[in-house]
């Protein structure tokens, strides 16, 4: 659909688009038919208005309306659903679900094109639904680490090892975020036994906060 | 090391550990020489209390001491770090580790014994550390059920597909609990706009608590 695609931005996100692109046969260039905006989030509307309206232009943010690709309207978004690290390349995005977001079938039907040449199962984001998606996103990853962090802290503290977790949290996932331990038996002594041992620490507004939101 | 075994209780965790040791032969019987407590916390005294003394008295609970065995003192402890379903069988232990807890040499050789028979790795666990041992468990597993629930809620919220956010979470605990998004790049406009769209729901102090504990 493009054979030729312009990535601006080479940080995670466009060192990993533009690998899995040249993979497909996609020829990467200055002023292409397609404008891919990879840059941080707040810069992406002064890029935007660097670009001679013509070419389409898109970027690839989870959290930004389409709105900042002003003043280009054949544009839209494809947000790679992925935590990407630049210790990978392009094979991190196998798997990933990445969020289309276009105001016309012709920009979706590009929109689609590109998802898939990434190698993403793309979905229909709503442009207005983005603020929630994205803090979906952000809990289930960011927040995730958060978690680990957490729990590797009270591991240290009471001297075991804390690569211990790792099995736990990928069966968590494995098993369907089937919830087991103590809220799920209804133990409140045990709870009562958590709480306890935080109390004072830097940890005990989070843990109520999580113990409360996974109550019944 | 014990040829045969009582396992007392058939929940979860009984019944996963009975089907292991018979994988490996051991013989399970009433009246042996090891009996094992796999029953609810809360029950742990009252029916080591049952048991007449003589016998090896164990339980595998995380949170619990080894006091509740009393007035048992040929006693210890072995913790499946796992969130064990019943749709799966003995296999669910492979690769997770085993938290020992025991007061003397002979009871640690035991213990470890018996993590090892399971197919658990084990580390040593101090009793009075459990508190916070077991806390950290809770938070690495059940609060990742409880992070999911929140981020598939918004999810669909947002109208698209909560399945997207597996291969996220999982990518997440592969590359190490590496944080990305965001509160990673200190772009505060976007944690804001989380904010924004929280604001009212249930999940606005869960999102903030978190938030917090994430910041730098």
């Amino acid at each position: 659909m493009f054979d030729d695609v312009t990535v601006i931005g080479a940080g995670r996100a466009g060192s990993t688009i533009a690998a899995r692109l040249r993979e497909r046969g996609v020829v990467l260039r200055d002023d292409a038919e397609l404008r891919l905006l990879c840059v941080p989030d707040r810069t992406i509307p002064e890029v935007a208005r660097t670009i001679e309206r013509g070419p389409w232009v898109a970027h690839v943010s989870g959290g930004t309306a389409l709105s900042a690709l002003e003043p280009h309207t054949t544009r839209f978004s494809v947000h790679p659903l992925q935590t990407l690290t630049t210790r990978r390349g392009a094979e991190q995005l196998d798997g990933a679900w990445g969020a289309v977001t276009a105001e016309t079938p012709e920009a979706n039907e590009r929109a689609v094109w590109l998802a898939q040449t990434l190698g993403l199962r793309p979905f229909a984001l709503a442009d207005d639904a983005r603020a929630l998606y994205h803090a979906g996103a952000s809990i289930a990853s960011n927040f995730l680490v958060t978690l680990h962090r957490a729990a590797a802290e009270l591991f240290e503290q009471a001297g075991v090892p804390s690569e211990a977790l790792v099995p736990l949290m990928e069966r968590t996932i494995e098993n369907g975020f089937e919830l087991t331990g103590p809220i799920a038996r209804g133990d409140w002594e045990t709870v009562e036994r958590h709480h306890a041992a935080l109390r004072g620490s830097d940890l005990e507004p989070l843990y109520s906060a999580l113990a409360e939101a996974t109550r019944p």
